[in-house]
């Protein structure tokens, strides 16, 4: 594999879908009156973001179907009944879904920044920043279920998103709960990431599976295609936060340790008797030095925690990729096996 | 009408089904792990609640079914299909709504009481609090989806649910909105109390009409059926916190107007060219002296204020008991009239 030819046909797909993606945004959550409330709602989509996710729903319709990649209409996908089906509107609503959990998460993390502008409860207040949550979130729900599918499957493609949301509190309970609880293994661990980050992944792949009328195998395929790849993409971020310069990082590298996040590393370290959290003395971000950094790492690399973090998201992209094979072998599956790597081998 | 034998029949039809719905709610919301999450979801509804709304979503799919109060399984109700419909499900899943809708609110609004418990947010944190919401919310969607319903009327159901949550959203932002802006008219205030209270009201008479298969006029019917008298219930609500002792309000007789809060009378009053604002100096309710309430209340009777809430309640709860004509001549509707006018006639 070569990483660079990889991270470029990746960047490249992502790229020939974000306008239609913004616009597809733009349509189906259009600005409304309370303005106030719309323009917070939408105020972190507007911001931008990669619309990796997105991209991932609509080249897993076209891998489905076996069509060539952007030689069929989004909106009115070829679907196995005589409905076309508006596959584009599922990945609008996962993003939706997705901006939901980053404002409620920064209003419960108090976290001031966001894709480089100030969280919306930063930017307007925080009984807004609820009701601009609050908001994206039924109007996901709305979008999903309009995508024009077969009833049987749109009511199906609902049931998953909400599942999906539910999963999503869970881990973000649970998270929550491992921070202050200590004491959890490995496979707690992957829990937390599977229902805090990974099951949007699931959902971006198999919901056009579902809408479009596939076989069980085929969603339950996709769905854990994503699940696989979307805690790899998870563990990595856990790596790249000891392995990146600060500068490319944009936040001081090592910043998990010091604030005493339970990450796979943690935890692996932990087990391997390393005093994880003694590892860096400094409390907050700001007042770490460098060489305390290089240390700590230096120390995980030689209880092999890092390497243990590494083969574990490379273990999760491998099994990701292989289950894609029940797929017809096309250009819209390559992709995706592509963007299974691209999220581990990501630079930052 | 016997306004006591009214408030008996309804008092009795809900008695009659209380247990019934919390076990039901029991049921479709489990306890589930993580424990302190799901603790804090299932608080609000286990601290109590008339369950009036879940009696009008029961009594609504008698009516339009036109079959013997209690006389059919709520959970596999008769249905214009094949399938038999758990209406019940859709009845906890508007109750489960409404839960959500509180505790966000009551984080918003920083209110420390509900139902005479600490408010979510009090008994727990705000970051649970917010959580808790966020899971009863797609909660509600799972219950929703899973109803059994003919396909296409349980994606309907969902629609309807969707676009409610969304109403509910507007409507909590423009009350905001309407408390910095002032200088609203009479209208805009029905709209918000619309968005914030009575569609709710208006999903839980419609939603099993749309379950059921019902026609488009008889969902509509009972839909406008609910916006009418949960819209009365509230400026009802409005009329009795100026005109009801405070040891039988539970709270500070005339609050609203300590609070300066935009209610249909304060409205009314100012068009009359009464300087509502001053008429009560203290500015916290527990500084307030019965006098000052006492003269406030004489001078929003001279200018025909309260009168003219209360009229504009009773219009609407008429109008309300017109929609249900549509519907046959049964017990079930019968209950449904009696409960518009018990939102109005209701003494706290």
């Amino acid at each position: 594999m070569n990483q660079d030819a990889t991270e470029q046909r990746v960047l490249g797909a992502v790229g020939e879908r974000r306008e239609l993606v913004n616009a597809a945004i733009d349509e189906d959550l259009p600005m409304a009156e309370p303005k106030r409330l719309y323009e917070a709602a939408r105020y972190l989509l507007e911001a931008g973001g990669k619309r990796l996710r997105p991209t991932v729903t609509l080249l897993a319709a076209e891998a489905v179907s076996d069509v060539e990649p952007l030689s069929a209409d989004y909106r009115a996908f070829p679907s196995l009944y005589d409905e076309p089906v508006d596959v584009m509107a599922a990945a609008v609503s996962l993003e939706v879904i997705q901006s939901f959990t980053l404002i409620h998460d920064d209003i419960m993390d108090d976290d001031d920044l966001r894709r480089g502008v100030p969280a919306v409860h930063k930017a307007y207040d925080t009984e807004t920043a609820i009701l601009a949550g609050d908001t994206l979130y039924s109007k996901a729900f709305e979008i999903m279920a309009d995508t024009g599918a077969h009833a049987e499957n749109g009511l199906e493609a609902v049931r998953m998103l909400a599942s999906t949301c539910t999963r999503i509190c869970e881990g973000q309970a649970l998270d929550v709960q491992f921070e202050t609880e200590g004491d959890i293994d490995p496979d707690q661990y992957l829990e937390m990431v599977e229902f805090k980050t990974a099951v949007l992944y699931g959902a971006a792949a198999a919901t056009p599976a579902v809408l479009l009328g596939a076989d069980d195998e085929v969603v339950e395929a996709l769905y854990r295609y994503g699940i696989d790849s979307g805690s790899a993409f998870q563990i990595q971020d856990d790596v790249l936060d000891l392995t990146v310069p600060s500068d490319k990082l944009g936040k001081q590298r090592g910043s998990d340790l010091v604030e005493e996040k339970e990450t796979l590393i943690a935890l692996h370290a932990r087990q391997q008797g390393v005093d994880v959290d003694g590892l860096v003395a400094a409390t907050d971000p700001e007042n770490v030095t460098d060489a305390e950094i290089e240390d700590a790492v230096a120390a995980l690399e030689a209880a092999g925690s890092i390497d243990y973090a590494r083969e574990t998201a490379r273990d999760l992209t491998e099994q990701a990729k292989s289950r894609l094979e029940i797929l017809p072998d096309n250009e819209a599956r390559s992709l995706l096996e592509d963007i299974a790597d691209y999220l581990i081998t990501r630079g930052y």
